[in-house]
C-alpha cells in the first residue's frame, strides 16, 4: 500500500487526523504497513510492542493467559476496530500483558508503536485518542469480569451461543466444547456438562458437526 | 478550606498545573470541597457522577457489586490517591459501575465532576492527566482479575494477608472471616476453610480477637 491508500484510511479512523500537519500525516503513513495474518496464528505475545493495529477484514480475539496456559477471552475485534493494548510502549501506565490471536484470515493496517508513541507524546489529540480508546475497552473487560464472576453459567452460555448464532447468521455453530470453554474462561468439561443439559431441555441439539440451536426462544429466557 | 490551601495541594497533585491559567485554577479551587467521611458509609453508588476525590487522610475501597449483593474488591485507594471512577461524567467512555466506601474514618478533597469534566474539554493536558489516572487502574483490575480467575485460593490468600500485615504494620489482623471474603470476591466458607488449613500448618492462629500470623516465611513461600 502506498501513502494515498493509508491517508484514505487514517483520515475515517482517526478523529485527530484534521489537526495533524501534513508532516505529521506522512509520518505516521510511512510507518504503516498492510499485513495479512492467517487463520489462527498468533499476532500479539505479552509485553511486547507490535503496534497500533486497524482491522481491514476478518477478525482478531484479545485474551489473557495464566501460567498453566488457561485463557480468558476480554473482547474480540471486527472490521474497523482498533487494538491499542497491543502497543505498550505508546501507553506506559498498561502494566498488564494480553495476547492477541487472528481467529479468522485478516487483514490489518499495522503503525509502528514507537511511531505512535513519538507523534502521540508532541501532539496532545493523539494521545487523547490513544487513552480514549484503551479506557473504552477498560469498561468491556470489566463486563467480562463481572460476567465471569457474577453470572450463572447457564446465563453465560446462553448468551454466548446467543451472540454466535447472531454474529455467524446460522443455527449451527461450528464450535468445539473446547473453544466454547477457551472463549468463556471456563473448562470443557462444564461447557459439555451445560450442553447437555440444554440439549435434555429441547433447546440445543449436539453433534460432531457443531452445536444447532433448536429453540431461540428458551435460550433467550435464560438469560433474563 | 479556602484558596491556597486547596492550591497548595493541587499544586503537588496535578502535573498539569503549572500549565493551567490562573483562572482555571481558581476555577478548580472554587468546585472543590474538604469532606469527611465516617469508617463504612459509601461515598459513590454506581453511576452518580460523585465527583474527583483525592485522599487526605484514612482509605477508600472501591469494588463492583452483583444484583445479589456479592462484592469484589477492585482496590484501594489511601493517602494521596486519587479516584477518577467516581467521576463518571468526566470520563464518558467508563460505562461500568463502581462503588466507593470509606474503610476508615476518611479525610477527602472533592472536585465537582462537572467543573473538572468542563476543564478537561478545553485543556488537553487535563484530559490526558484523567485518562492516565484511569488507564493505570485499568491494570489494577486486570490484575485482581488475574488473582481472582487464575490463581489457587491458597496462594491469593497468603497475597492477601502478606500485604495487610504490610499495610498495618501489625502480626494480628482484626478482620472477620466474612470481611476477608468480601475483600477477595470469594465465600466465608471458603476463607474459613482456608484459615483452618494454615492453622493447622502452623502459619496463623483463628481467634475471636482476629487472625494472628505465626510463621511469615511459611506463607510468603505459598506466594512464589
Amino acid at each position: 500500500m502506498n501513502y494515498d491508500s493509508f491517508e484514505a484510511v487514517y483520515s475515517k479512523y482517526f478523529s485527530f487526523w484534521s489537526a495533524l500537519s501534513p508532516v505529521d500525516r506522512h509520518f505516521l503513513c510511512y510507518h504503516s504497513t498492510s499485513v495479512n495474518y492467517k487463520k489462527g496464528v498468533n499476532i500479539h505475545d505479552g509485553d511486547e510492542c507490535t503496534g497500533v493495529l486497524i482491522v481491514k477484514t476478518g477478525c482478531l480475539r484479545l485474551y489473557i493467559r495464566s501460567d498453566e496456559g488457561r485463557e480468558i477471552t476480554l473482547y474480540r475485534l471486527f472490521q474497523g476496530d482498533m487494538c491499542m493494548l497491543s502497543a505498550s510502549c505508546v501507553l506506559q501506565s498498561i502494566t498488564f500483558d494480553v495476547f492477541v490471536d487472528a481467529e479468522e484470515d485478516s487483514q490489518c493496517y499495522l503503525i509502528s508503536g514507537s511511531a505512535f508513541a513519538a507523534l502521540s507524546e508532541r501532539e496532545p489529540a493523539v494521545k487523547i485518542f490513544a487513552l480514549e480508546v484503551a479506557v473504552s475497552r477498560f469498561s468491556d473487560v470489566m463486563w467480562v469480569m463481572q460476567q465471569i464472576l457474577f453470572m450463572s453459567f447457564d446465563r453465560r452460555l446462553a448468551i454466548f451461543l446467543l451472540d454466535e448464532i447472531s454474529n455467524t447468521g446460522s443455527d449451527t455453530l461450528k464450535l468445539t466444547h473446547e473453544q466454547i470453554a477457551k472463549y468463556m474462561g471456563s473448562a470443557r468439561e462444564v461447557v459439555s456438562r451445560m450442553l447437555k443439559y440444554f440439549s435434555a431441555e429441547g433447546i440445543t441439539e449436539v453433534s460432531r458437526g457443531g452445536i444447532k440451536i433448536l429453540d431461540r426462544k428458551k435460550l433467550r429466557e435464560l438469560t433474563l
